[in-house]
């Protein structure tokens, strides 16, 4: 059976809960609080240097970090990986765009409000003005199809609504994004969360 | 033909060129500005609206971005991803981290330092630690094998040579690093570069 060390907080970590329950996958959740330092003990760091949830470990034991990679190693062989060669590569553009440009500046927004209490009138600005770049890069993204990439649900969808959908709670204001909301929507639909 | 559309001085760039040279791939190198706007005209954000290189025309002029969707693209059917699935899922890993822990960190100092002309000593605090940090990391992982996943070269090490090699320009001290060095020097060989 798979086990998957994670936060319940964590976007990046839901990810791969959500992805394991849509594909049926058997797992033991162990939740491993961030905020508490479970992910620094010495016991943890020999599974994952990097100290950081999701960590995934397979059956016989072998540990993989990093939620991205994870989802791309549980989806495998799935309809959540487009079977083009193109869409597959537009799926992989947005999964390391999440990761680059979305998360830094959505999720820690949202982490330093909501879990830190930081005002927002207080959070820099630059998290700020990227953030609503981020949104609105989305925003245009879904301009011709209902999801990233292509008609049909992808990992691209699921990386990237993790954060989207309580971006809210980092203080950005999602009204001005009706695409962005619709799909919000329609993810959590096919996902069966919300 | 692929069009490839890049900066010379950006590693994410440079990783796109050395895997298209390692493969035989036939391409146009369009050589792309970033520090003198190339990357913002119209023209570009219809192509790209992330306004970012490298960016990748498909003969066929489709887009695609983000360096390492783009390796994966192009390295699809090659030994540099390896054929087994866990090995596969640990350089996806490797990518991802790169992306999220190394590039901002690493990549970022040396842009300040080298090209802003910014002094070493007035560099982010945060910046510095974490690309300390990531290089340890990184020392760590080439413990046990000469490459980053397992005996061969892979995408994981053309994405974390790139940028690795030339933090020295951003004041990062590679000289502890033994097993970096010796790695960085086995990966320029593989990509017949340095």
């Amino acid at each position: 059976m798979l086990t998957i060390y994670g936060d319940s907080i964590s976007g990046n970590c839901l990810k791969v809960k959500w992805i394991s329950d849509h594909l049926g996958l058997a797992y033991r959740w162990i939740e491993t609080g961030v905020l508490t330092g479970e992910t620094r003990t010495p016991a943890f760091l020999a599974m994952n240097p990097a100290g950081q949830v999701p960590l995934l470990l397979l059956a016989d034991g072998r540990p993989l970090a990093q939620s991205n990679a994870i989802l791309l190693h549980l989806a495998e062989g799935s309809p959540l990986i487009p079977a083009d060669a193109y869409e597959r590569a537009r799926m992989l553009e947005w999964m390391f765009w999440e990761q680059y440009s979305h998360e830094p500046y959505i999720a820690v927004a949202r982490f330093q409000v909501r879990y830190l209490e930081k005002p927002v009138e207080s959070l820099e600005p630059r998290i700020v003005e990227r953030g609503v770049q981020a949104l609105q890069r989305l925003e245009a993204g879904l301009a011709d199809s209902p999801f990233l990439v292509g008609q049909a649900l992808s990992l691209a969808d699921v990386a990237l609504v993790a954060y989207t959908r309580v971006a809210g709670e980092g203080g950005f204001d999602l009204a001005p994004l009706p695409r962005v909301r619709a799909w919000i929507a329609r993810v959590e639909a096919a996902l069966g969360i919300g």
